[in-house]
């Protein structure tokens, strides 16, 4: 092996994933990616969609470059998940006057219905989550610590 | 709008992305995850590899299939990216007996060298986590928080 016995020590120690913040952050985050997916099974809606769609429904009007900055999702992105949710009738985009990339959102009819729903059924979800973390004292604590983590960061890009 | 004023309300009070716990969880691993990309630009490291080398490096001869399943990997996902070692000379496939799938994967002097380099630029990544969330005691319990998400999740698929 070419290594003493006390720095192979070390390197297991060291690189034991257990107590690396970005891997932990990463498999928790993928393991409540899941349960909202699979809560949302029936809805056929994935995480990034309930965040815009909850956007356009807190912020009706809103341009497309504003959600996608607020959100941190590529424009490019962006605009294939609102072609799916316009597809499927819950949002449509009215054109801007001069330019024609200041689209802005709103829901229609059928989704602002559909945002009812979602919110039931996300509760579910969310509810299960804060009892796997001991309780809403608990999810504070979390946020306040992801919070640092988001506050500390430098954008890039 | 064809909503009352209180439960448009009560619809952005609910709909506020600030304390929905999957997202916060998102876009601090995404803020993490580009400091850690940012940090290893120069050793052009992303941070799965990073994982599997820290794993090979830590059990040398695992297979791949074990890999995948400590990390959370899909399996395909996980050759394209051994490869990408294995072309870089860090990595080498050793094959099993009778099945071609059992390989087993050990560093290579290179890669042993590389560790070592890989671990003293990640040293400098996780302090400046732990030093954004307050301290050590501070990361403890982030992680904490988040291996509560983890052991109540459902492993699907």
């Amino acid at each position: 092996m070419g290594r003493e016995a006390i720095d192979e020590q070390a390197v297991l120690q060291y690189l034991s994933m257990d107590f690396i913040i970005g891997y932990k952050l990463r498999r928790a985050q993928l393991a409540v990616f899941q349960d909202f997916i699979d809560t949302f099974a029936e809805l056929k809606l994935r995480p990034a969609e309930f965040a815009v769609i909850a956007n356009i429904a807190a912020n009706p009007g809103q341009k497309q470059a504003a959600i996608a900055e607020t959100l941190g999702i590529k424009p490019a992105n962006l605009v294939a998940l609102i072609d799916g949710l316009e597809g499927r009738g819950l949002a449509e985009r009215r054109r801007g006057d001069a330019d024609r990339r200041t689209h802005s959102l709103f829901l229609t009819e059928t989704g602002e219905r559909f945002v009812d729903e979602m919110y039931a059924v996300w509760r579910g979800h969310e509810q299960r989550l804060i009892e796997r973390l001991g309780g809403e004292a608990e999810r504070d604590r979390l946020i306040g610590l992801l919070d640092r983590l988001l506050e500390g960061a430098v954008v890039s890009g």
